[in-house]
């Protein structure tokens, strides 16, 4: 492992029969990456993918070269998402060009420490072999953030059934998005995966391609997770929609049974407040004038609400209809 | 059947001109798992795959030996659910080396007490059909499974439609999680099994391919089964969401009769509640001073109260609209 | 047509020229499938696949013979929905066997009879012929019970609008599971058909390939029927939400304008029977001792209820939004 | 253009070096049909499907003669809706047979008074030309009523956000089922014409498959339109649910508006409308008695009252949501 | 770059051995679109779909000619939305023609400047380097309209979330309208230019090819931006319904804590309204002659109430669930 200045200081390395692995982290000169591109004879269109950010993970066979495209994911620390970087490999003969931008982020390291404690067969084999191992760590790299999002939505799930916010609302569709952004990383990196391992390129050996299967087999496992992902939060979204109807029906209950009560007895209470003038006639109000007018009158209330909390409480109204604490 | 301590006890079987199965069950000592793998050469992805336990099914030709990594479910005993355990199977010439975590929750101990009786064509044949019975086993064991799910959505239809509670709602969504569990282990098996019919691997002969297309379709049909279960549990919600709804409106009908009746009334008790003075003038509230003031004023309560219940009645608002108890 | 035994007497007519056909009907008797398998030399998983009653349709090729799983559909009587049930043919040189459970429900006696009258030219052609004239019955039979779900659905979308109770919405729910039935019974026909045609059996002369072709239109036809059916009844779950919440809002509208005209009424009523001491002071309510008190006090509650039901004409809140009969 | 009697007249046309097309309107006599059939030779199977009028489209190649059935629709002069009718085309070496059941709603007039008028080069050109040409009359046909949906669906856009009706939620449901309509009647027609470029059919020249090609570029941008609109209507049924939820959100606030505000001042005129007597004790209501006891009272209620009103200002609830007229 | 009046002045440049790009812009005079054709030698299907302004995107290959239909799409200025245009190549040995309507709304007007200045590549090389980029010109124009939907999506986010209005709803249903507008521009793009690398024309060589492979990716590209904003946009519908029932929660939540705390208040005020006669029995509202009465009444009250306010504090009925303004 040795920090070059310069482009050029890379030339005598491209020769030696040994395999280079040259490691740009940062786009930031301009010059430098034309420079680079002058020493390693890349296509302009391979130095413009390089340098464009945006690109989509894929595979372009330049005869003696292969251009690779990659996206990696890491996970963000203390909140929820992750980084999402490119990373351009250029394979030849007996060297591996890598670019990325922000060397911050990054699943690589491994491979490095891996690399310059000369342990593993990395350094016995050639620059597909490396290639494949930088390919299989980014890949690697997506469990993780899968992982933090099964759980999330695992904690979502209790969240949204019984105590749904907006906040809530707010993070489902915040994973749906980051979902799709998964999504649209590591679809393509299936395609170029494929197509590495299809297109007979010389420049990847037949014992690589085996180990090439098995990453293949890795994305298409992250693919089915974010799917399945996808899927879940998609169904807590209709959760969310009937949780929150559904405790409305909680509110409305309470409301219609407090309503149900109170006015009927508000009424009664509003008879016995008219004013009519008993002296007048013996039918106006002779309830007031009553030895037990009052008694009666609070018994005959007392007898409708707990007619009424009888009716209620045999529709259930009055016990949760969750049987949990619905706020 | 004969229960071995150490890998290398298994070599003088494997010269043997008769098929040997070699079931390792529990995958705890790491050491053990590394001689294995050097008694039966296999390649070091071989290992990893089968080590590695949330792989996806599938099949890979290694010239003299396939690697068949499976799953298989089984449901749980009390509660709902299933147990996932993923099997690996190395076919070799004369032997058939299968690999599970597990061994409590199995579904291939039919087999093995088949094969301990001597009973049935599975002594007959070779390594390949033996592996046959097994996926057969592994497949079929998914019926049981689903016919769980089968079971529990027709409970919860009635359950959603009539007593919409949020336990249902959590039930909708966790046989919905499920279903996708189980998509997830039987959509790459069929594609393994097919592998296993297309690619003419040395290793199966013509007369176990015509039983594996059977296990074909046998699998497809529990595809089928499983995407139908997923579409009926997906509508599920949507009519959770609709009978939510309904029962609202129930309460709101309740809520509003409720409301139209005693609101009106209580306005009428509030007028003649009012403290007017009837002495300062014939024109204020000489109601009060009639003589049959009173029961007139009852009678018009009762005439608005018969006409509101008629007016609702008519609208249908007075029965259940579903004929049915609502909660 | 002969009512035959014991599976052995159908021996002497397999040799003879003329084609034949077995047509079992019930599978009771499991010694007599036996001997059945045996007199037509059937592979055992034919005989497997011919019992099991659930199989998925397909067709399998067995050399000498060909194995067809067909699924029929005849509509239930009174009730709405059908009834499904496998028929398995068993195509040889010059016969024809076929296997079904119930002979009740059945859409095979027209061809039945159509053989019995000597008429039609189905006697004058191989058992390719008849398998292809039963197929096609088999096929023409989903329209009825496809016509049935039309009709219904039709019926339904009228009450959805404007009558949704919670009959409506298990309706739904049941029309979408029997769909998926269909459609469970009909793709996998289509796959088979599609086979017969392209696999070059020597057991289907060229001429009835041509026949079979138009049976795959017809299988193709009903498969987009019921595609279109469970489309429209998904789509009829979305309108029963939204008819739902329609009918809510005309309860919600009576509610709010019922309350909103009596209680500022009733409000003004608590008012003035209120108790201020009226000889305390001339500003503790005057009104209650003016001439014309009490019917300015009505007036005024006259013109707040008129101010209110002319803002609620307005906003049309007081036709029905939908201009009928909203229950 | 020569109207014939019988079908047999057609016999001398169909010996001639130059074109003819017969052009048969409405199947009412089963008669003529066969005999027909019998001066085209037509297959039994061409003749059956030529009379059903359900049959999908499609084209099928009987050597010396290719059957093509395609569907039309014609909009509806006034009211919303097309009509829709099968055209089958038997396309012979030199002649066309078109058979269609009402000539009254028709695309295809156009292109019958090209011919007459000896314009344009349909004269010049083969039978096949004549099909292509009646085929692109048939899919531009398709245009007009695919506008007309446009129009609605804009139309019905204002109408489901501003004031959505039950009415609104019928016609929405009604335009889905006629785009699955048009969506069953276009989907064949487009393999249909694929087939004919592909199929190598030595009826149809070079020349005229270029002209196909653009038939089949229309066909897909039929599909595309239709698949648009279907998406557009059925986005519509969730713009609808989430509008009418919108409408009662209007509701609700003024329902609780006028509550919150009454109900705490009826409470307060409550208070001062109980009966406790003043005279047994100096804390039984001594406002009753005050000088200022009514103008403070009546001061409270509207310092109330204001409280409340700036509350729900402030909130935003007294502007209606929208800014627009709710109704 | 020169303007040329008559069609017919183009003849000479067609001659020369380099290469002539003829812009036409603006199709109002059928005549000299007519005279273009006669000098370009263009086939009567390639001029009518130049004219036919509705065309979707294709690629048609006229052996000497080659015809593309390309939609190129500029952002509207100030407010959302987008220009839609076709654009037609035709593209010959050593000439490219094309055509466009409006002239005003144009992203080609770049590659012109660049021409103009006789710098880049673009003047080394043949037509179909021009027509390649002219094509990648109007793919990267997609990418500012998509920005523009991806800010859109992101700003409405919030408001649908915290404050949904139908102004929301209206913005959310055209976002849908229109990506699907870009969709259907986009998607036959992607086919035509997948057309122009595959089908190996000698109008096209094998170094422009390996550009087009790059357009190829843009297009992709842009298609997997479209989708995935179209798959937020209809996530944020479901948002919109939910945030609504979420909003009418809170609303429902006032009205019911303001109706349950004074209904049950107004009701105590109401019993000591009554005008039982309290000289007829000592049972008759003895309260209202206690001495402590009326404050025993009102502390009776505040219990209530305080209690009520407790039982809903505790509920966290009394926070915004949201913990945010609400609206």
């Amino acid at each position: 492992r040795k920090q070059v200045e310069t482009p050029e200081e890379c030339i005598p390395y491209l020769d030696t029969q040994s395999v280079s692995w040259v490691d740009v982290q940062g786009l930031g000169n301009k010059d430098i990456l034309e420079r680079l591109g002058k020493v390693f004879e890349l296509h302009p269109l391979v130095l413009e993918d390089v340098v464009n950010m945006g690109e989509r993970p894929k595979v372009e066979d330049y005869e003696d070269q292969l251009l690779i495209i990659a996206r990696m994911v890491v996970p963000k620390e203390r909140i929820c998402g992750f980084y999402s970087e490119q990373v351009s490999f250029v394979l030849g003969k007996n060297y591996l060009l890598t670019v990325q931008e922000e060397p911050e982020h990054d699943c690589l390291e491994n491979v490095r420490i891996r690399i310059e404690r000369g342990k593993g067969i990395i350094r016995k084999q050639g620059a597909d072999y490396l290639a494949y191992t930088l390919l299989d760590a980014i890949i690697d790299g997506f469990f993780p953030v899968l992982e933090l999002y099964g759980d999330r939505l695992e904690e979502l799930e209790e969240e949204v059934i019984f105590k749904p916010t907006r906040q809530t609302l707010q993070q489902i569709y915040q994973i749906r998005r980051e979902l799709l952004q998964l999504r649209r990383a590591i679809w393509p990196q299936r395609d170029a995966i494929s197509t590495l391992i299809r297109d007979r390129s010389e420049l990847i050996t037949e014992d690589v391609r085996i180990y090439l299967r098995d990453c293949y087999d890795h994305t298409v496992q992250v693919m089915d997770m974010v799917e399945t992902y996808r899927e879940l939060s998609s169904g807590l979204m209709d959760v969310y929609l009937s949780a929150v109807s559904n405790k409305m029906n909680e509110i409305m209950k309470l409301l219609t049974v407090v309503s149900s009560i109170f006015i009927p007895l508000t009424f009664v209470a509003g008879i016995y407040g008219m004013n009519f003038n008993t002296e007048k006639s013996p039918y106006n109000m002779p309830e007031l004038n009553w030895y037990w007018g009052y008694p009666i009158c609070l018994a005959v209330m007392a007898a409708i609400a707990a007619g009424l909390l009888f009716f209620f409480w045999r529709r259930g109204w009055l016990t949760n209809s969750s049987g949990i604490k619905s706020d």
